[in-house]
């Protein structure tokens, strides 16, 4: 490592992204070296991308963006056994501090001082290497690439959001929003035994790519009746479980006529504006609102799925951009939202 | 029983109860003949008296209302061994149909086929005599009144509610709304062991009810900054479960602003509004909404609670009005529903 | 059906089968008549033929034998809606009361008051024609055969099992026994996303049965430690989920060697003698003892997973028997329990 | 601090405590040092006290004993905010890792790396200064004394179990055993609402201790036919749940013979021999066994029941030593077996 540059791609202002050189990091005691490989585009590092900001959230420039990484375990800090250099892994990227009621009782995704990558203050991982807590960071098995290990990270979203809303085998689904996450959500519902998966999106492109990934029904509300649908697939019960992953108000506010009584709405889509809802239609259906804020307890689950087979995220077709170029793989993210799942930018390739 | 008048309280019209008589029921297999003798007078039987429906729901002149009662086993139907002539029972007021996916699964308030006394096209329980399954007629020990049985309708509410809330020991709560059925949850989040209870109400007659069923803090929005008191209250965590019992649009919509990260917002009371809410708010604190209808498998339980003296009914006082002033009863409790907690109807009181 | 004869095969005496004629049943209300096509042979009928009795429960001569059984729908009972003549079905051999407190809070299973086929003093399902609940009567979508719509009930004991012991995406698990119910047990894991599943039995041939069936290690006692190849297949954890499926007290005694810390042992063979148990072992771990009865909500969840090929029971290959030859089916059975998995009986073939 | 002398109680051989003197201890960041005031003798202390070791967990001398502890703040580490000099708190005694599988789950309890005081390899608390971490060190509030504080840990047992157990508003309790443990079972069951608790033991003088705390009917099977009256005041249903809290096999081996279908075993105590179980039993009735291994997530709940008069200790009625009789104490307590609930030593007493 000691010959190594440390290159990092800081967001220097809103929409300009500029490589620099930090120096390199030490493992403290637990933790390890990571020499990053892939980091994956989230629609927040977009955001912040584009706007400097999610809301009250400020980035403050220069900032580093980035937190869907995986890469190689470069040194080992004192009193880490579980990891060897040369390992892949993937890395959870928010550290809880696992000692405050919330992480006591298992529920660390709430921890009030969570350090997570790319949410200000701290900085992300697009950078050549970096230091993270040995037990977030989760081995890959050699079936695994570590472009899929990248990918975990938006699968862990999906994948949570399928556990707390309650798919198991038989149940019947409808997920609002077929973008990445909605995809993601659709691989971890199918993968949990969802046996009816119903999507809406208002792009055609996307549905094809839901119906690629094992959608049953796919279906345009622009030009298609979707709660006519749902009742005609479900003998007018309604789905079990409704997933709201397009972040909009105008699906939110919907939720109630596509789910079963005592059935469950899941959100998953940050929803900035107030929904004008009617919670008497959710009260005579006695139907669970169960929100969802990133994720817990799951890369390990995930390795599983992916390694056994039972999730697919070859499908997934990441466009890959060189670490150099990662202002432009932000622009062409930007600018293809509908046709692009992901985009992963290659950390270890400089040039 | 042959020598029996079947006398029955009939809505005529709106705001018209008129005495008439029936035939005397004879019991069915699997069924009893119950002398009602306590039957008390719920919101909704106030909002058909006083509007002649509830939304799409219209009462079907002449209608009978009534569905929180009590009274005497005066006949037992071919099959029936649990109960005896004469025991005293209290009447859970919802007939299931025992066989559909949701009764298979424990969740019979969500049966399609339910029959639900006072809700059209079923007509209620203001009558001298009526038929009911065994299995809904709960024995009481001597220990408990008949007034208390009929009250346990009300409880059952609150019960149910504190429960899908999740209330256990140490849980801190904010009921929002100390009208009946605000009081009934008190009751029952105490019971369960909550340990810190909030009531806001903007009644102060009703906050002074609240205080002597055992609220630890009582808040009026007039003139109180709830949120800060709960802040302060909780050691600025918010508290673990809200109930939203006034059935208000304005006290929803705050919901999120008193709920601990994780906690739960229970919806106990029927807001026909839509609400601007800002689910953005739930998904950062991962706050599930869970909202009630009604109750299932709970009777039992509540005489436990009642008769063991965990739950103190007897605060209630309620106001007893004869039979044949049925109409007066529905009168008055509209005109006094800042004071009265609860009119009971005294079913064998024909004078 | 007017011109039907109902045969019907009755267990006269220990180990013999004769066939006799019945009247045709008539459906009450509410209940359908079946046209019985496939009738599987359980453990517990095998039991009931060599012996006349199971522990105390003693058969009543002549006894008919059978609960696993699928077939078509012949005449409606009064009210019944969701069936048709001519609909093909799996019956639910079990009927509970409905009214019971098992059942209304959804543990039907439990109900004292059960009426089982093939449980004294209920007859079983050998027979042309009988008649069952409506509600109990699982119409098989045209992509499933009768015989997997028989074998749904062997299914439903290893789903039940898998799901109590709370198998989800990426558990590892170890099954005790690879007898039909190891299989079934096998087969649910699998579908429920189990990643790892070790299991275990004594003969090679069915071992050789469960490595088709996707166990990914087989293990036989005789010349291998199990508790060696768990802990190495878990990094030194153990598995989170042990199925004792053998009935036996040698297999349950060692269960506690092979779970993981916080796991389940899922006890699903009815084990008849006393086992000297190591409770301290399972304090240590804090792990839990959950035992199976039957199963409950479960039939519809299977023909989903069978319909859309989660399950795929073809591998089963059952040795089919004619309606005539029940007692060689028996004899057959008994003589071949390490080569058979499953014995059915073509019920609707009277020659 | 200074001018203070930590005096330490240490076990230098089998029966054989000495008083002497350690350094005082300095807080590491995110630690206190803590005054202790009271250290409780726990069972497991008195075996080491006696035997020199527990199974298998040799006590290497000297050896201090003693964990169930409270004191006063006398120091703050670096970062530590949540406490200030002078708080009275109770200590939860075990440390886990917090970063392990188990931790992260929220089953901090079986964390492999658990740092456990008086488990060897690590030392107790019987001494005048030591360090804990910050969040295992709970504040009293000024309701509640020292003693009560120390007395949280045997209570915490029993409330873990009590929650394992599912006890909660109207559940019937069978507890086999009326020793400390039984005692502090008891009184978590009422807190969460048991109605009907039956309570056994062979010693008379247990059972009326047992009666003074709220248990509803004593037995004492040397003399009663405890089934019977189990069956008796339950309907002949069996109660919801059992607790074998005496740590032998001959309560254990009855257990499924007072235990409700669907009900709950909880196996408290460590029995150490094996027990001739009948499966069977619990395999007809659904039954599980659910052992458990001290407690988690319980401190905070604790002290909110505690404070609020939910769980009143006061008729503990604590035998207390001074801290230089520590050997006496320990002597007392093992004599007197039978009659007293709770030894403490009050450590701040150097005389």
């Amino acid at each position: 490592m000691e010959n190594q540059e440390n290159r990092v791609a800081q967001l220097i202002a809103e929409q300009k992204i500029e490589m620099a050189v930090e120096p390199m990091p030490i493992a403290a005691p637990g933790e390890v070296v990571v020499k990053i490989e892939y980091c994956g585009i989230c629609g927040s590092d977009m955001h912040f991308y584009q706007h400097g900001r999610i809301g009250k959230r400020v980035a403050p420039f220069p900032f580093v963006l980035g937190h869907e990484c995986s890469g190689y375990v470069a040194q080992l800090g004192e009193g880490v056994t579980t990891l060897a250099v040369g390992d892949r892994v993937a890395l959870e990227p928010g550290v809880p501090c696992g000692k405050c009621e919330f992480c006591r009782n298992g529920l660390y995704n709430l921890c009030p001082d969570m350090r997570f990558m790319a949410a200000p203050p701290y900085n992300g991982a697009l950078k050549n290497y970096l230091t993270h807590p040995a037990d977030m960071c989760f081995k890959l098995p050699e079936s695994m690439t570590l472009q899929e290990g990248a990918m975990l990270e938006p699968l862990a979203v999906g994948m949570h959001a399928a556990k707390r809303g309650g798919v198991t085998m038989g149940k019947s689904v409808c997920i609002l929003g077929s973008g990445t996450i909605g995809i993601m959500t659709l691989l971890a519902a199918k993968a949990l035994g969802a046996t009816k998966i119903i999507i809406s999106d208002l792009v055609d492109n996307r549905l094809s790519k839901a119906k690629q990934f094992g959608a049953d029904i796919v279906v345009n509300p622009k030009n298609q009746d979707l709660e006519q649908i749902v009742m005609e697939a479900t003998n007018s019960q309604g789905c079990d479980i409704v997933f709201e992953t397009a972040g909009s108000s105008y699906t939110m506010v919907d939720t109630w006529k596509y789910v079963k009584r005592g059935g469950v709405i899941t959100v998953v889509g940050n929803i900035s504006q107030e929904v004008p809802y009617s919670f008497l239609e959710i009260s005579r259906r006695e139907v669970d609102i169960r929100p969802v804020f990133r994720y817990r307890n799951i890369y390990p689950l995930l390795i599983e799925a992916v390694s056994s087979g039972k999730i697919d995220l070859s499908g997934i077709a990441p466009r890959e951009f060189p670490f150099s170029q990662s202002d432009e793989a932000f622009q062409y993210t930007g600018n293809n939202a509908q046709d692009v799942i992901k985009t992963l930018i290659k950390v270890s390739d400089n040039h």
